[in-house]
């Protein structure tokens, strides 16, 4: 038997380890996953939601962290910040080992694990840094009438001026390398759409030059390379093009809310965010932990079940 | 009885006046409107297409400039783009007269028009000239099952870096207004959204500070004022809060792609255009020429309606 998924649990305050409550008792959790996290905090967590756990049947790997009293839902809290950091820390590093087949993780909340680790920048940071690579890139990805479509960034999590700057020919080339080569895993010749920067991918350089200067560039050298790849296309068309008519397979955005805005609109709650440039597999539910409705047995809980989808597919059989 | 709407036909090689034929033909102009084009393309068209037009009940301003042996569907023509100039100025100078009580326009082809005129920048700043106004702004519309969502830009056909340049507190709240004034027409008190620039409207000013120094001013004047202005909200959520929560009735974005994007999504063959702060009322459907279906029976024609519609509810009763 292959080695199992890790689904680290997230924020013991937030909708993370209520999910995957929920999830496993409507069976959806499959036979191969363990859950990284507490179990206390999972074992108060069903009854507050009056959940009939079959525990022998739901691995757990506890960190025992937390006791059922440090359990407050909706609260920010730094001891749940810091024990949600320790459950990736722990995953990660047995994805790295291979005891695990890569990882599947629930949200964080930022402001919580900043309470007792104020270096602390984000999720995907803290595994790249684990993993010890730095060239990484967040593909959001999420199931269409049409087919999936998967879409990644040059930049995420930097203002827009800097988000500019970081358009460069090498860049975007790595980044529609990262993106051919997750998406051949499965695919034959996935067919990816560079986006322009400017608008209307600055009409042939009336409304800047980086869509000439340095994305078309990167899109020749992967052409050249034999992966499918055309652009730069004018951002506010592409997603009509790959959504409603299946042209595109991926959809390389120069900046988060150029791929988060039209993704989010269409997927809010069923997005899932993969990590791509580790050397493990790490997908994300694309939801952060949502206090206000935390553990009041709300929370939609389709997107672990396409994340954990997701793993299963890049993990391969 | 009141003044009639004007219809601009547009570039003859395009689908401009194919859509006017053919929603008059399926009974759907009203009988409130009269074409601004050229008789001889229309009529010739109307023989293209197989279509039987009662042009006893169609009213056209002829402006007599092209004739059916110019009529090129599909090509780049010089005359043809001469021609949707001046069908736009004449409508222009009339609704400016009062004659006709506004302009609903058929897309223009830049390339086309600029064969002729070099100068000419697009459709847009060629009715505020006329109008002798600068301040205009262009507002995306669409239907949507929950109600219409309106979407204002800040800028739009400049470089992304010229559009961060753009978002200043005084411009943000001339956006503001004219977007308050246009939905003031019809609702008591428009709920208007604004948009930071930064991913995540800069997450406290960690990503970029425009949010905080230029745009909360803006919206923080605005309230002060009594309109209901709300954010900056990341603008990769707002959408998702106005099309599925029904939570807005307008977004205010502070660049082309961050309302295109979404928008186009929505309704690529049916938003309407809408320039706001022009003295006169002018719609526009939101496509552009399409000469590689123009004049083959495909093109949607609900385009011209929803803008007739909108024109119609800001010219009021």
């Amino acid at each position: 038997m292959s080695a199992p998924l890790a689904i680290t649990m997230g924020d013991a305050s937030g909708i993370g380890p209520e999910i995957v409550l929920r999830r496993f008792c409507e069976g959806g959790l499959g036979d191969d996953v363990v859950v990284y996290g507490d179990a206390s905090i999972l074992r108060h967590g069903a009854s507050l939601l009056g959940l009939d756990v079959d525990w022998a049947r739901l691995p757990i790997v506890d960190l025992a962290l937390l006791t059922a009293a440090d359990h407050r839902p909706g609260q920010l809290d730094a001891a749940s910040g810091a024990a949600a950091r320790a459950y990736v820390e722990r995953a990660t590093r047995d994805a790295l080992a291979g005891t695990v087949a890569g990882i599947v993780t629930m949200p964080m909340n930022k402001e919580a694990t900043q309470l007792s680790d104020p270096a602390f920048v984000g999720h995907t940071e803290l595994i790249a840094g684990l993993c010890g690579v730095q060239k990484v890139t967040m593909m959001l990805t999420t199931r269409l009438p049409g087919g999936p479509l998967a879409v990644t960034h040059v930049s995420t999590h930097v203002s827009l001026a800097t988000a500019i700057e970081r358009v460069r020919r090498e860049r975007v080339l790595d980044v529609i390398h990262l993106t051919n080569d997750v998406l051949g895993r499965f695919l034959d010749r996935p067919r990816i759409a560079v986006c322009g920067l400017n608008p209307h991918a600055g009409e042939h350089g009336l409304f800047g030059g980086e869509d000439i200067e340095h994305i078309a560039p990167a899109i020749a050298a992967a052409v050249a390379e034999g992966i499918d790849a055309s652009g730069p296309h004018p951002a506010d068309t592409v997603f009509y093009q790959a959504v409603h008519r299946g042209r595109y397979d991926a959809i390389v955005c120069m900046y988060h809310d150029q791929g988060h805005g039209p993704m989010k609109l269409l997927a809010f709650d069923t997005g899932v965010n993969v990590t791509l440039g580790l050397p493990i597999v790490r997908t994300s539910v694309d939801h952060g932990t949502a206090f206000d409705i935390a553990w009041k047995g709300e929370a939609f809980t389709d997107s672990l079940q396409h994340a954990l989808d997701y793993a299963r597919m890049l993990v391969g059989p």
